[in-house]
């Protein structure tokens, strides 16, 4: 009998966008899992909020990062297949780890969930994780999708996220320079990378800890607005110690 | 006192796509309305049966699209300055209609209630209109995100929207020539357009009245499946009288 993985979206900070079947899934869960990176710890707590809201009496486990080899990571001196080798496997030793966790947790035939910040198709690795975990014990997956960060920017501002007819782009700040700019939503972004590739009159939509009581919401002219929004990025993320931002791009 | 517009996305046909913020607004609202298209009458259904389950006392108010000037539509014969106006024309019609219908049915300082498919910011009107009655009645617009068929799409299919670091594009059945393919969903598509655009070795996701309780998913190489989509499609919609489909396809 095989356990089911239960894959369920939370949103990306707002607890009113948690659909009725994230909450169903939460309570029907057996144990359930975060997978611990070096997140910012208020992300821990709002999650271990909604899950004291909707499914108090179910435990959460915290998995962490099996210690990962620095040097390979950074070694530029180490040729590529001992770097390919030592990533795979970390994330082999990540994999036994969560399934040694399941297997504690979760009876055989049970549900194991995982909470995931905003919708797990977005951005996210817990769908790639938990294939390398099907390698070592069965498991179902099975997604229930939540709220993006990306709806959570759109509703903010009250906007449509494609114009007229036309199409959408998504990509991070790392990929932006390769986009044609006309309709962008730019995740993962430390840098305010439109600063580089956007014309003075682009309209550029954003906001930070979306969702969240620390809400920050900026639009306008890049020409106008751009700095502003870098100054604001770089004082929030100091007086926090972390932050999460996405913006749209749009080409008038 | 102005109103103010909760426009509430309801999700893509999945009752448990529905959020708990949606559920909230709709309760909260004066009246729900629901800008009638030639949708299938199914869709109205479906959105009658939220409504009863979750805000059974709140009236919900259709509001009749105004006869359109056809003569209009098609002419190629009329000039383009006489084409322009009669679409604005009957998008003031419109909205002079919905703003009637909020005045007859929401007091000052009170909600309007609009439901829309999906997320109101992924190819809907809704918030357009909003703002063209904005011009007849003052109205606040407020946002409620909802899960998308997009989602709905990845969540059953149990993969990721992106390929790892890679941009995501969204488009139309229409502007999908225009694309690079690499990663891309089309929504809005009568004509199976992939086949046209498509390579062999292309892996299409398709999934067709998803979250319903007829939804169909197939996936594989395009050169595989790619006609034993369009015969499925065909059939189903002959069968159900209309269709809805979404897909992604994914270069290797
Ligand atoms: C690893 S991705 C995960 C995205 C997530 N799966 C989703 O559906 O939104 C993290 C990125 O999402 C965006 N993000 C997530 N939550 C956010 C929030 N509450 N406010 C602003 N941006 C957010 C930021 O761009 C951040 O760099
Ligand atoms: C006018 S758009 C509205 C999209 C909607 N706002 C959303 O967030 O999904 C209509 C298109 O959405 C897609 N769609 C909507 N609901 C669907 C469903 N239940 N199954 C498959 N496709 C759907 C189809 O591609 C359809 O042509």
């Amino acid at each position: 009998m095989s356990r089911t993985a239960l894959v369920i979206g939370i949103g990306a900070g707002d607890p009113s966008h948690v659909t009725l079947g994230a909450v169903d899934a939460m309570r029907a869960a057996d144990a359930l899992f975060v997978l611990e990176k070096a997140t910012a710890s208020s992300l821990t707590a709002m999650r271990q909020a909604l899950v004291d809201r909707h499914a108090p009496g179910v435990r959460v486990v915290l998995v962490p990062d099996p210690p990962r080899d620095r040097s390979a990571e950074h070694g530029a001196s180490q040729p590529d297949g001992a770097y390919a080798a030592n990533v795979s496997s970390w994330h082999d030793a990540r994999a036994a780890a969560l399934a040694a966790a399941i297997v504690e947790h979760v009876p055989e035939g049970g549900s194991a969930g995982f909470l995931v910040w905003g919708d797990p198709s977005l951005y996210d690795s817990t769908l790639r994780v938990l294939d390398r975990v099907s390698a070592v014990i069965p498991l179902a997956p099975k997604v229930i999708p939540g709220i993006t960060s990306v709806q959570a920017l759109t509703a903010a501002h009250a906007i449509l996220l494609n114009r007229v007819g036309e199409p959408i782009h998504i990509t991070t700040g790392r990929r932006l320079h390769e986009d044609d700019g006309r309709n962008t939503v730019v995740m993962l972004d430390a840098d305010c990378t439109f600063r580089e590739t956007a014309r003075p009159d682009d309209h550029v939509y954003w906001g930070a800890y979306l969702g969240t009581p620390d809400e920050i919401l900026l639009d306008g002219a890049v020409g106008e607005v751009g700095e502003l929004i870098a100054r604001t990025r770089a004082e929030a993320r100091e007086k926090h110690g972390w932050i999460m931002d996405v913006y749209l791009l749009r080409r008038p």
